[in-house]
């Protein structure tokens, strides 16, 4: 067993006490990464509240980390110590069932095992996440980090930046798309770089007029608040709804064009659907959550080579609290990032 | 004004009346068709029933319809008298919008003008349907019948089978694809001859395990009940979802593959949809109504290729109230067509 320290959340509670955390003893094809940098996601939050996953008695959260190879175990021949690697939101997955051999194994039949608080298919044991020093996988879920992605401003791609670029990447999206992105937050400011990256017309919609500026900035060449939707009637190809809370999703719908697509994943929930609003314009509403080892690496070396990565806030981890504190009242652009240098 | 004769059903009764009609005058633009045979919807139904379209009088339903051409306008010069043709769900339409540009005037922005319980565009009157002897309207929304195809067969095509069509097109299902049709009536029998003859793999959805042997006939490969459904799980690239009453989606949606489509186009109201079962596999919920010119003569000119028509039972006129009667339970293999003969 290999001793480490982390974050840990018990009941419900956002301020996150300073734990020792045990990793288990590196597998022939495990990896032991020193974890340099952990974004903080909205789902840690929802994680703590009890709203996603399973109950767990001592929650570390934490699913977009960046660090270095500390180990590797004795079959690993894809990475050394010394390489910078960044993980994601999936550990480990079946491997042979139809999403998996598909390259989807976040959404693999027989479950894929969550970076935290998922359960490990070897020993049983509930993962722990990165808002920790050293985290354990195996190899075949860690990815290389590209030259020139800086990496604290690259962990939040793992998670926020995967999420957008499966549902551009599923629909086809390049010249000569019109995309909205719903919300701009940690995922949608992501969303916005990549789809004006691949070459997409965005707009942005949203209820904060004073993120006007920052939108252009992002790549956006539209802004839209929700009083002005009928102007943007029917425009859009898709639209990435990051929105985090309950919403109706008719307006949005509304402002797709012919056979656009609604993607929802900010509030991947129950929602009522009036389908009549599908029936005109064959409409599609889809979902969809992170990414596969393919469509991760493809990912990657996408935002290298444009020079993609978040706009982040980095704390000293032990700020923890503060990060979730002010990310559960929207207060951040647009990503918090925690240094785990301050864990030893 | 041009008198004619037809069924009307006030006050929610499917007991129709025989009633004279009047037409208009033919503007330039316009048709007159004699009405040879007219397909039984379960929308008129509806339309009965007061749950779709406007409330109206008296309303004359039938939206699928195909006759001969007695009369044209001076400008016609695409038709002459003589001439076998079939009429769908849509009279007219804006011509500039950018549904109608599209090609889907079905979606008209400005509103598509239905062919019954629709508004004319021109002089403002409330359109009556093909239960009718005769039918005037716009040229541009009159297709030519192709050579074999058996008229009165071919009615059910112009809103069942386009309705089937659209979504097959739009998902770009041909050999190889794997296809289910959900409910095995009017709708459903022409969505599986149509998925077949373009080369999908087609498995029936049903509760009538005493329709497996028609599945078979109509050209599916495989039968499914819902008892059953654990064993198609993940298997479909596509759903035609006819399944004409509220109904739960999460069974179906869990019977799609990756980056599968569910299309609901039996029952479009609202329902709620546990966007989770849309996440895991990015699966796509979706609905479509009917087609537009391009789609309609696209599919008409396929239908007559691969020789396929519906499977009717044919009456004569006056006997619609058993049509509905019986339609209504859902006791039709697979759809009735009115022989309007008997109105003279």
């Amino acid at each position: 067993m290999r001793l480490t320290t982390g974050w840990q959340s018990t009941g419900n509670s956002t301020a996150l006490e300073r734990v020792p955390i045990e990793r288990r003893d590196l597998r022939d094809d495990d990896l032991a990464v020193r974890v340099d940098y952990c974004g903080v996601c909205h789902s840690d939050l929802h994680a703590i509240h009890g709203l996603v996953g399973k109950p767990t008695d001592g929650l570390v959260p934490g699913h977009e980390f960046t660090g270095t190879v500390t180990a590797v175990g004795s079959a690993v021949t894809e990475f050394a110590p010394g390489d910078r690697v960044a993980v994601g939101t999936c550990v480990d997955s079946c491997g042979v069932c139809d999403m998996c051999r598909a390259g989807q194994e976040n959404y693999c039949l027989r479950g894929a095992v969550s970076t935290y608080g998922g359960t490990d298919r070897i020993d049983g044991t509930t993962t722990k996440g990165g808002y920790s020093r050293e985290y354990v996988l195996r190899s075949d879920f860690a990815y290389r980090l590209p030259e020139g992605l800086e990496p604290a401003a690259a962990a939040p791609l793992m998670c926020a930046g995967i999420t957008m670029w499966e549902p551009l990447r599923a629909a086809g999206v390049g010249p000569g798309s019109r995309v909205a992105v719903a919300g701009l937050g940690g995922l949608g400011h992501l969303g916005v770089k990549l789809a004006a990256a691949l070459g997409a017309e965005v707009t942005v919609l949203s209820r904060s007029p004073g993120k006007a500026a920052d939108a252009v900035s992002l790549g956006a060449t539209g802004f839209v608040t929700e009083e002005r939707f009928a102007e943007a009637f029917g425009r859009f190809d898709l639209i990435l709804d990051t929105i985090p809370g309950p919403h109706d999703l008719a307006p949005l719908l509304s402002l797709l064009g012919l056979d656009g697509t609604l993607c929802v994943v900010g509030y991947p929930r129950e929602v009522p659907v009036q389908l009549m609003n599908l029936t005109f314009g064959r409409k599609k509403l889809t979902s969809s959550g992170t990414g596969g080892r393919r469509g991760t690496a493809e990912m990657l070396a996408f935002a290298a080579e444009q020079g993609i990565t978040a706009d982040i806030e980095l704390l000293p981890s032990a700020r923890v609290e503060e990060a979730l504190t002010r990310l559960e009242k929207g207060d951040v652009r647009y990503r918090f990032v925690l240094d785990l240098a301050d864990l030893g």
